[in-house]
């Protein structure tokens, strides 16, 4: 996309990473921090003079202009004119924005939430009638689930205590089947998430779930239990739910952007509204430092470039993220939305065809149990995929033993990626470890480095860190929108397989219908069902 | 890698999907069916002309001499000097093979694991003092981690009912420390599966979970609630456990096919010795049906050739499987490590580089969930990413109406991929929905379709065909493998992380290390630990 770049690249290619990495200096130059979040960059396979020309580019493309125009409260999602403001949830930094006439009420509506989290939190739902909750089952889908998944099982109770968190997702009746004989309507509540209020998998299980308590309850103590995160108040009150249960979501906070509104309910009963705050000020610490900080230093603007040297400038058409921290293994279903979701776009804001790549093919796993299933390919195969790696220096166990070896291993994985190991090494390792046949052996041992990885580290796990962590995500994938021209913010992308849904279904059900290539596979079905 | 397939491949290019899917013909030609499973591939953008081209490539390339060889039990682990016989242990279907000499012994160990596994089942552990099991921990990592879970979610046990499995996995102790105070010892059983009992995270666990017992059970009691699997059965003896609940994994089965071994020992107590063998007897039917089937009508051949035509050919550098049923959920992680593992290699049997590509980059998510993350990209992105779609005819609830919706799904977005939308199409429906700035948003809607997707249905998931579908996974990597002359059974790209990690694991502990890059970051981490 950039003959400049291109050069750079290049050239550096004559430069192995374990050379640059043995500037005593590269550690200072190639990392930043925010609180007890740093970002170190080192492993990325760029120099001081890459790093500059990369940096021009936030000029010459227009990213400052474009963040500035997000906050400010500009309809960025041109496509569908609407703002994207969820960084407003979060905190103050967005003053001069252009306030939505909605903006005091989906504000009220987190407060009003955490009220009701709070109580959950102690195992309750308030009121004139007190109850005791033991069980929540979240229904949503996409935005309305991933990020609430993630940040419950980062911040939220442990296995054994209450409230225990149930998420329906798919529009697949074994999981409902399954759950629902273990649970006690008496204690349980349900959380239904969609901004339409017509999202059919959420609804399909949140009638069942209204049926099933209602086989225990009066219907007075059934609509207690029920509750709503949506825009569409009017229909989630004609379903059955209280208006006081019923919290708002504005439409000027996209679905994979909704983990910081009234969405995240069950989370927060799970992690506490302290927690939940926390989660917010953290992320708005984030934005502010995306607002204020030089390119130069600027986590959210630094990540994106080194998103677009990788995809455009190198090709690499994949992007994967390694949390060695099992609580944070959702962090790759909840990027794929993210990523994926934002900028999986094929033409710019002015609707031409792009002439260069946008969102990659994003993939994650947990470590240390990702070294042991996708990393001989990262390590040994023929593409090149970067790397994120996210790790804690201080966990919240004691058992240093296991964390000192979870560190050891990201911090070992990263070097390898990068350093290598080549043929006159792996020989010598090969004979010295009495290797027979060694000569044979050694092109299927050798590893030939030059591969790049970012390493972000957080202190702890707090909800601050992990709201900055999230937050820088979501900036990172804007400032690749706007190096790349294209909105972050629509989903049409979406649309025609739910348009077509309906006239499949009916084809199962044995009616005539015109849709290329599904008849013969339809007879096959309905000849089995 | 060919050009007379990149011609074909250029010449299709002027043939929408569309076209060649509304010939009434073309689902009988590109689909073949083996028990309760069938593959439709009439949505991978080939012809009669480029199969037969594709077909051709089993000859020269010598894809069937190189099957006979699997089977024949010859050594086509090369690097390792090994051969890959996971088939013996579900079947006599390698009835001529050359037997490793420990292949009673296995064999013997999968019968002696099923009876324990069948009293685990009723909830009990059997012998002079019967003991109840309520639960169960698995410890294990990657290949002795992922299968078992996988078949676990899908045949095994529902909530609500025991034995309960708990899985540890990566060297994180969050994970151990939230679950051990939520279970009774006295009805925990432990299973650790290692094949060289020498896996540190495994190891870590295992300790921490004997001794966690001890501290309510006297030695006698301890020693009957641990179990392993391993191929280095003195080891587990030294750790602690009792000879006669070691069972035996021989070298001949790699540890990404060990689920078909005494390694399913947790899920087999979860879905009983009856539907274990199931699977087994339904694996067994695969290979045999890739051992004897014609090429044309050979699933593992057609799959791999499609495999390399979408990754060679085409060139595309990802591929993603999506199944449209909850219990099938973890079956990316399965096949993550079964493709990636296998096939991330870039040198040839012979040691020469590859000047082809190899293991694509694999993900997935269970849908519909996948419709609101990753879809958009696999819509409108600028990459082609071909999809595997995964669904089940007869679901085992009766809520045949979310049934319905989630098979209409599946292929409607099947068909959104295959066909797309065209311009004139979307403009025609926008405008019939009154959308104002219609042709100002065309380019945002459009679906160039031609995407393609292969559709494997499952007549019910029953053991015998997700044993089917599992290893037909498994030859098509194989299949893969042999058209790319690489070493599918060996994986050297997890060593160097392994042989680093000690080292940095002293630098977290302040001491000095020579490692490239690692000096500036390890000070960051030592200040703050």
């Amino acid at each position: 996309m950039d003959k400049v770049l291109q050069k750079y690249n290049n050239d550096l290619k004559a430069r192995p990473m374990a050379e640059m990495l043995s500037d005593p200096g590269r550690f200072d130059s190639f990392s930043c921090r925010l609180g007890g979040l740093l970002m170190d960059y080192s492993r990325v396979h760029i120099d001081e003079a890459a790093k500059t020309a990369l940096l021009e580019r936030v000029h010459t493309r227009g990213v400052l202009k474009a963040r500035d125009r997000l906050f400010a409260g500009d309809a960025v999602n041109l496509t569908e004119k609407r703002p994207a403001l969820h960084m407003l949830l979060r905190g103050n930094c967005v003053e001069q924005a252009q306030r939505p006439k909605d903006a005091e009420r989906a504000l009220q509506s987190v407060k009003d939430m955490l009220d009701v989290a709070g109580a959950l939190h102690e195992g309750r739902l308030s009121g004139e009638r007190p109850a005791a909750v033991t069980d929540i089952i979240h229904i949503g889908i996409g935005g309305s689930l991933l990020g609430t998944q993630l940040i419950h099982e980062a911040l939220g109770s442990r296995a054994g205590s209450v409230p225990r968190l149930h998420f329906l997702g798919s529009v697949d009746a074994h999981a409902r089947e399954a759950l629902l004989p273990s649970l006690d309507p008496r204690t349980t509540i349900m959380v239904a998430a969609s901004k339409s209020f017509t999202t059919g998998d959420t609804l399909l299980h949140a009638r069942h779930v209204r049926d099933w308590l209602a086989q225990s309850l009066d219907d007075a103590e059934v609509a207690r239990r029920l509750f709503a995160v949506t825009g569409a108040d009017q229909k989630a009150v004609a379903f059955g739910i209280p208006a006081e249960n019923v919290f708002y979501l504005p439409d000027w906070v996209g679905g994979r952007y909704s983990l910081w509104s009234a969405v995240s309910l069950s989370a927060a009963a799970s992690m506490g509204p302290k927690a939940f705050k926390g989660l917010l000020a953290g992320a708005a610490d984030m934005d502010r430092h995306f607002l204020e900080a030089e390119p130069a230093d600027n986590m959210p603007i630094l990540m994106g470039l080194i998103g677009v040297w990788h995809r455009n400038v190198c090709g690499f058409g994949s992007w994967a993220v390694f949390p060695y921290d099992s609580r944070l293994r959702l962090l790759h279903s909840h990027l794929q939305q993210v990523i994926m979701e934002s900028n999986g776009k094929a033409v710019t804001t002015d609707g031409s065809p792009c002439d260069h790549a946008t969102s990659p093919v994003v993939f994650g796993e947990s470590g240390t149990e990702a070294q042991h299933s996708v990393f001989q390919a990262l390590h040994q195969g023929t593409d090149v995929v970067p790397v994120n790696f996210v790790g804690v220096i201080r966990p919240s166990h004691g058992d240093t033993e296991a964390h000192s070896e979870l560190l050891a291993n990201m911090l070992a994985q990263a070097t390898a990626l990068a350093c290598g190991r080549s043929s006159s090494e792996t020989l010598e390792q090969m004979k010295s470890d009495g290797v027979s046949g060694a000569e044979d052996l050694l092109p299927h041992r050798v590893f030939h480095g030059n591969r790049p990885s970012e390493v972000l580290m957080l202190d702890e796990l707090t909800p601050e860190n992990l709201g900055r962590l999230l937050a820088l995500y979501e900036h990172k994938v804007f400032v690749e929108s706007a190096l790349w021209d294209i909105n972050a913010f629509d989903q049409w992308g979406v649309e025609l397989g739910k348009q077509l849904a309906p006239e499949v279904q009916s084809g199962l059900a044995g009616e005539a219908v015109d849709l290329p290539g599904l008849s013969g596979l339809l007879g096959y079905i309905r000849a089995r069902s």
